[in-house]
C-alpha cells in the first residue's frame, strides 16, 4: 500500500496586488511612517467563489491598510503583517527562513492554547509581506508568504476526490449552504465542522462545537472555504486547519473526511455542488515538543523562491504620478530635517504675483517647487525676444507673432512643468499715482482697479514684482486694508531688496509705538516699500534712456532675489504667530535679538543683498506714520472715498503728499538732507 | 502775364528706409554710440534711372553708415545727419524748425564761398534724420527732411517742360551722355552745365566753368541728375542748385534752360531721351542778408509733417531677433554701469555641465542669461516626474514613456529658450572609486573615461554639479590635469557649498606654501573639493534611505546656490588675472584683504551660504598636498599610468589613501577628532 500512497497536495496562494495597494503604500511610507520601519497590520483576502481555472488568489488592495475592513460575502480575510524596508538592501538581506518559522510558531501556539479553535480565521489564514519601495521611480520590490505548519507530517488521499454532487443529494447541498449562512462569526465561515445527522441531515457547526458534536450520532466532517478551484487539490488554507484538527482531535482518530467547501455565484444561481469532499488520513501525528516547520514563501514569476518587482511607473496616470512625485519629495524634508514643518500651510496658501518679468517667473517656480497649488500670474505686457533667456517661464515659440500676454504665457508655463496647478494669467494695467485719468479712461481704469481689488482680496500673499516703484502704490494699499501678506521684491544691477511689508493691525486708531532700540520689530509694526520713502510715487517711466527701461542686471540677482523672497514667504507661514512674527536684524548666533521660532530659520522684515560681495543685510525699519501708501490717513481716506480717492491720487501730482502732511515735512525739512529710495538707485 | 504764370514744382524725396539701415543703427547704437547721442555722419544715395511711376526715392541702407561708401553709377549720394535720441520725447521735442534752418545756412553759406560749385554734391544734396530706436521692441521712430533753400523766392516755367527727344536730336542726346559720362569727379555728375556750341554740338562741363564756358558762343544750360519720373516736375535736387544758379549768375541773366537728366537703362540699351528741358525764369532773385529759408520735412502715412514709425519686430528673421535682443539686454550692462565688462570673455566660454538636475539646469539658464553660447549637458538619468518642478529645463511631457534623458533634455530645453545656443546632452556615467570594474566593464569604462577626457578638454569650464561625493573625483583629477576652470556646487537642506578649485600650475614640482595668515589666498594655491577630506572617496550611494537619496532640499537653495556659482564664474572671468585671481574672504570693506580688481566684485575661493540665516561665508581653503583628487601624487600617477591607475583606484578601496600617504595620516592621528566634509552632511 505504502507504494500507491498518494500524498494531498494543496494548491498554494499566488498574491495578487492591486496598484492600490502600493498608493496606499507609499502615501502612508511618506506621511506616516517615514522611517519607521516596524511591522504594519495589513489584510487581504481570498474568495471560495472563484471562477474555474483561476489560481489561489490571495487579493491585497487598496483596502489592506484599513484596519476595520469587514470582508463581504465568500470572502475571507487574510491577516497580514508588512515589513517595509528603509532600503533595498535591507529587504534583500531579510532572514526570511527565521520570519516563517516564528510565525509557524505563533500558530501552533494559538493551535495549542486553543484560541484557534475560537478564532480560527485570524490565527490560521495569515501572511506576511517583505517590501521595498522605491517611491523615486515607482518600483516596488515584495515577497510575500503565506505560512502553512508541516503538520502532520504527511496527509494520505485515501480516495480520488469527488465533487460534492455525487456524495450529497441535492437537499443536502442547500442544508449545507443554508447552515452554512446562519454562521453569525466570519471566524467561524473560513473554518467549520459539517455534522451529517442519522436522518443524513446537514449541519454546519463552529469549530469549537467539536466536542459537543462528536458523540452525536452521525458523521462529522471537517470543512474550509476552499479558494482552489482545481478538481483535485483542495487550497492552501487547510494545512493549518489540518495541524488543529490533527492536534486537537488527532487522538480521537486518523481517518476524516473534509469538505472543500466552494461556493459559487454563476448566473444569478448559487452553486456549491462542485464542492470537494476528500478522505484522507493523517500520518505521523505525533505533537512535536517544538513547534513543526513551516513553509509557504511564495514562488516569483521564474516558478523560484525569490522576490519580485513591480515597475508602476509607466501604467499610472502620469498626472497622478506627477502630483505624488511632487508631494513626495516635499514631505521627505519632514523625514529627518524638520519634522515640525506643517506643508499644507505652505502648499493651500493662494499667491498673486504682480509682475510676470525675471522676478515673477522665478517666484513663481520656486512657489511651484514648493507645492504651492494657486498661482496667479498679473502683467500687462507680452514677451519680447530678450526675454526668455531670463524669464523663466517663457520660450522662444512664446516671442512669435508679436507675442504672448506675459500673464497667460506665464501660467501656461506653469501648466507645462506641473498640470496639477491652478493657475491664471491676467492682463490687466495696473493703475498708477502720476498717470493721469480722464474722459473714457475714468470707467475703464475704474474696472481695472475692482478686479484688482477682487484679486488681492482673493488671495493670502501679494507679491509686488514689477519694475516701477509707481505700480507698488495701489497693491501695497490694498494689501494693507485687506490684511494681506504682502512682499516686494526690487532689483538693482547687482543688488536686490526683498521685503515683506507690515501686516496692519485691524484696529485703524492703535497708535505706532517707536522702534525698538534693540531691533526686533512686531510684525504688525513693520514699514512697507514706500515708508522708507518721502516722496509721493508718480511717473518714473517718462525720461528713461535704454538702459533704464530695460531692468539691466546681473541674471543671478533675480534668481537669489525670488528665491530668498520666496524662502522668506514659507518661513513665515512656519512661525506661529505668522506675519506678525517679529523681524530678525542679525543673520548671525551672536547678535540674534528675536527668538528664532520658525522651524525654518529667522524671519528678517528686509534682504538688502549685494552681489559684488556676495552679501546679505537685514534691515528692519518701523511703518511711517506719513507713508503714502500704509499710513492710516491714506487707508482711512480710501475706504471713505473709494475711487473717488484714487482718482485723486492718480490725477493730482501733489495731492497724497498733502494728504498724509509729507508736504509739511518737506517745507520743515528744506535744506536738510533727506534719503530717497528709488527703483533706479543701487540698494 | 501775371495771373497765367505758372510756377515750377519740384517732387520732393521719399525716404525708402531698408531694414538693413535699422538693424546697423541697432548694431551702433548698442556697441559704439551708447548714451552718446551726437550728431552722427550717414549717407543715403537716389538714382535717375528709375522707372516710371516710381517717387523720388532717397534710399537709405545698410550701407549708411559706411564712410567710404561710393554711389555706383547713375546712383548719387545724398550726405546725411542722423540725430538719434536717447528717450522718445527728446525726439519729439527736438525743435526740427531750428535745425532744417541750420542746414539751410550751411548750404547758403557754402554757396556763397563758391565751396558748392567745386563740391555741388556734398554741399547741396543733403538730408537729415531725426530718429528713436526702441531696441527692446524693435519700433524704430523717425522724421527725415531733405534741405532745400526757398531762393529764388519764385520759379517761373515759361513753357511747358519738353521731352529731349523733342529738341535734341539723337546724336546730341548720344554727345550729352558721352561727355557726361567723361565728368570724372563724381560730385559733379549731381549737377553740372550743358554746353552746345554753334555747331550744335553737345558737351557736358562742371560747374566750376561757368565763367570760361559763358563767353564761349552758344548755349549754356544747367543740368542735374534728376530722379523725378513725372513728365512736367523735375526732383528734388534742383532746387539747391537753383538757388545756386540764382546767386552766382543771376546778375547775368534771369532766364534759363534747365536739362532734368534722367539716364535709364532698359532692356540692356541706354535711353536719355526723356529727360526733360525746361524753360525757366528766376523771379525775386534779390539776394538776401540773411540765409534764405529752408524746408523739406517729410510728410508722413497721412501727408501730414510728421514722423512715422516702423516695427520690425514681425519682418525680422525671429532667431536673429531673439539673438540681437539678448545681446541688447546684456550690452546695455556696459552702458552706464560696467564699462570695462567684457562680454566676450563671457559669451565665448565653453561650459561643461556634469549633472542635469536641479542644479545642472539652474546653471544653464543662468549660463544663458549671460549670454555663453556653448554649454554641454552630461548626465545618465531619466527625468522622472518629482523633477520638472525644481529643474527648471523639464517639462512634464519631459517625463511621459519612462522620461527623456535628462542630458538631452536639458540641451532641448536651452534649445527652446534660445535656438542660437550651441547645446549637447550627452548620456554617460561618471566612473567613480568604490564602484568596482571588471570583466566586460574593464573596455566600457574606460570609453567612458575616454569620452569625459575629451569633453574635460574641449571645454574651458567644468561645473561639478552631482549629488554624489565620488562622482566628482574623476573630473576633479581631469580638471586639474588640464588646467580647467572647475567649480563644485553642493547641498545641503538649507545651506550650500559653491567652490572653485584651485588652478593647477603647469609645473607639477612647484611646492605649495603655506597659507598666509592675512588669508588672501593666489589662486594657483587654493584647494578642490577633495582637499578639506582625509578620506578617500567611495561608494556612497549604498545603504541611503529615501531621503538620503533625493537630494531633500529647500527648494531656494539651488536656485540660490546655482545664480551664485555663475556669478562667481562671470567674476572671475573678468578678473585680469582670471582663475589665478587671489580669494577675498571677507565680503565687507572693513575686512577687505585682497583689492578687488574684476570689474564685479570680489572672487573668493568658496561661499557657504545658510538658508536660515539668509548669510554666507567666504572661507578660502589652501590646496591639501595628500588630497586624493588634485595632490601631484594623485595627477602624476595618471599622467604615467592613465586608465590602468584609475582601475586601481575604481577597484581597490585603499590605494587612493595608500597612494597619497593618507593612510599613514589616519594612523597618526588615529584618536584625533578630524572633521569629515560629506555631501550628506550640513555644510
Amino acid at each position: 500500500m505504502d507504494s500507491e500512497e498518494k500524498l494531498l497536495q494543496f494548491a498554494p496562494f499566488s498574491s495578487c496586488l492591486d496598484p492600490g495597494f502600493w498608493y496606499q503604500l507609499t502615501q502612508r511610507k511618506v506621511n506616516i511612517y517615514k522611517l519607521d520601519d516596524s511591522p504594519v497590520s495589513i489584510s487581504g483576502f481570498y474568495s471560495n467563489g472563484e471562477a474555474p481555472g483561476l489560481p489561489v488568489l490571495a487579493n491585497i488592495d487598496y483596502t489592506a491598510f484599513d484596519g476595520n475592513r469587514k470582508a463581504p460575502a465568500h470572502q475571507f480575510t487574510l491577516m497580514g503583517t508588512l515589513y517595509n524596508t528603509n532600503i533595498l538592501d535591507e529587504f534583500k538581506q531579510k532572514d526570511k527562513q527565521k520570519l516563517i518559522l516564528d510565525f509557524g510558531k505563533q500558530i501552533w501556539s494559538d493551535i495549542k492554547s486553543g484560541k484557534a479553535l475560537k478564532k480560527p480565521s485570524s490565527t490560521l489564514s495569515l501572511f506576511l509581506a517583505v517590501t521595498f519601495a522605491d517611491l523615486k521611480r515607482y518600483v516596488f520590490y515584495y515577497w510575500f508568504a503565506y505560512p502553512a505548519l508541516i503538520h502532520p507530517e504527511k496527509v494520505v488521499l485515501l480516495s480520488p476526490p469527488l465533487s460534492l454532487q455525487n456524495c450529497f443529494t441535492a437537499d443536502q447541498i442547500i442544508q449545507l449552504q443554508c447552515t452554512y449562512d446562519l454562521l453569525e462569526d466570519p471566524e467561524d465561515r473560513s473554518y467549520f465542522l459539517v455534522h451529517i445527522n442519522e436522518a443524513q441531515s446537514i449541519t454546519v457547526r463552529p469549530l469549537r462545537e467539536y466536542l459537543d458534536l462528536k458523540n452525536e450520532p452521525g458523521k462529522l466532517i471537517v470543512g474550509f472555504a476552499d479558494p482552489c478551484t482545481l478538481k483535485e487539490n483542495p487550497g492552501w488554507p487547510l494545512r493549518n486547519l489540518l495541524a488543529l484538527v490533527s492536534y486537537h482531535w488527532g487522538k480521537d482518530r486518523s481517518e476524516w473526511e473534509v469538505l472543500c467547501f466552494r461556493d459559487r455565484v454563476k448566473d444569478g444561481k448559487r452553486s456549491s455542488s462542485h464542492s470537494l469532499l476528500l478522505q484522507v488520513k493523517l500520518c505521523g501525528t505525533m505533537i512535536p515538543n517544538d513547534a513543526p516547520l513551516c513553509v509557504g514563501w511564495e514562488k516569483n514569476e521564474k516558478q523560484k523562491l525569490g522576490p519580485r518587482h513591480v515597475d508602476l511607473s509607466s501604467s499610472m496616470n502620469p498626472k497622478r504620478l506627477a502630483e505624488s512625485a511632487v508631494e513626495l519629495n516635499l514631505r521627505l524634508m519632514r523625514w529627518r530635517l524638520v519634522p515640525s514643518l506643517d506643508l499644507e500651510k505652505i502648499t493651500s496658501t493662494k499667491c498673486l504675483l504682480l509682475g510676470a518679468g525675471t522676478l515673477g517667473c522665478n517666484v513663481g517656480r520656486c512657489l511651484l517647487s514648493w507645492g504651492v497649488k494657486h498661482i496667479t500670474f498679473v502683467d500687462n505686457a507680452r514677451v519680447s525676444f530678450s526675454n526668455p533667456v531670463r524669464q523663466s517661464l517663457f520660450t522662444f515659440e512664446s516671442c512669435l507673432d508679436g507675442g504672448e500676454l506675459k500673464a497667460e504665457a506665464a501660467a501656461n508655463g506653469l501648466r507645462r512643468i506641473f498640470p496639477g496647478i491652478v493657475t491664471q494669467g491676467i492682463n490687466l494695467s495696473i493703475p498708477m499715482p502720476g498717470h493721469p485719468v480722464n474722459g473714457k479712461l475714468i470707467e475703464q481704469i475704474k474696472q481695472d482697479v475692482e478686479q484688482l481689488e477682487d484679486l488681492v482680496e482673493t488671495h493670502d500673499v501679494v507679491f509686488l514684482l514689477m519694475d516701477t516703484r509707481e505700480s507698488r502704490w495701489l497693491p501695497t494699499v490694498l494689501g494693507a486694508l485687506k490684511q494681506k501678506i504682502v512682499f516686494s521684491v526690487a532689483l538693482g544691477f547687482d543688488t536686490f531688496l526683498v521685503l515683506r511689508h507690515g501686516m496692519k493691525s485691524k484696529d485703524s486708531n492703535s497708535g505706532v509705538k517707536p522702534m525698538s532700540l534693540d531691533g526686533a520689530v512686531p510684525g504688525d509694526q513693520l514699514g512697507c516699500y514706500f515708508c522708507n520713502d518721502v516722496v509721493a510715487p508718480g511717473n518714473s517711466t517718462r525720461d528713461r534712456t535704454l538702459d533704464q527701461q530695460c531692468t539691466v542686471t546681473r541674471p543671478g540677482v533675480s534668481m537669489v532675489a525670488s528665491a530668498l523672497a520666496v524662502e522668506l514667504l514659507v518661513s513665515l507661514l512656519q512661525h506661529p504667530r505668522g506675519p506678525l512674527a517679529e523681524a530678525e536684524t542679525s543673520s548671525w548666533d551672536q547678535n540674534l535679538t528675536v527668538e528664532s521660532e520658525s522651524p525654518l530659520g529667522i524671519i528678517p522684515h528686509q534682504i538688502r543683498g549685494f552681489l559684488s560681495r556676495f552679501h546679505h543685510i537685514l534691515p528692519a525699519s518701523i511703518a511711517f506714520n506719513q507713508c503714502t501708501a500704509c499710513s492710516h490717513s491714506v487707508l482711512d481716506m480710501y475706504k471713505r472715498e473709494g475711487y473717488d480717492f484714487l482718482l485723486k491720487v492718480f490725477n493730482e501730482p501733489n495731492y497724497l503728499e498733502d494728504l498724509t502732511g509729507l508736504k509739511k515735512l518737506h517745507e520743515e525739512t528744506n535744506s536738510a538732507e533727506v534719503w530717497v529710495l528709488s527703483d533706479n538707485e543701487s540698494m
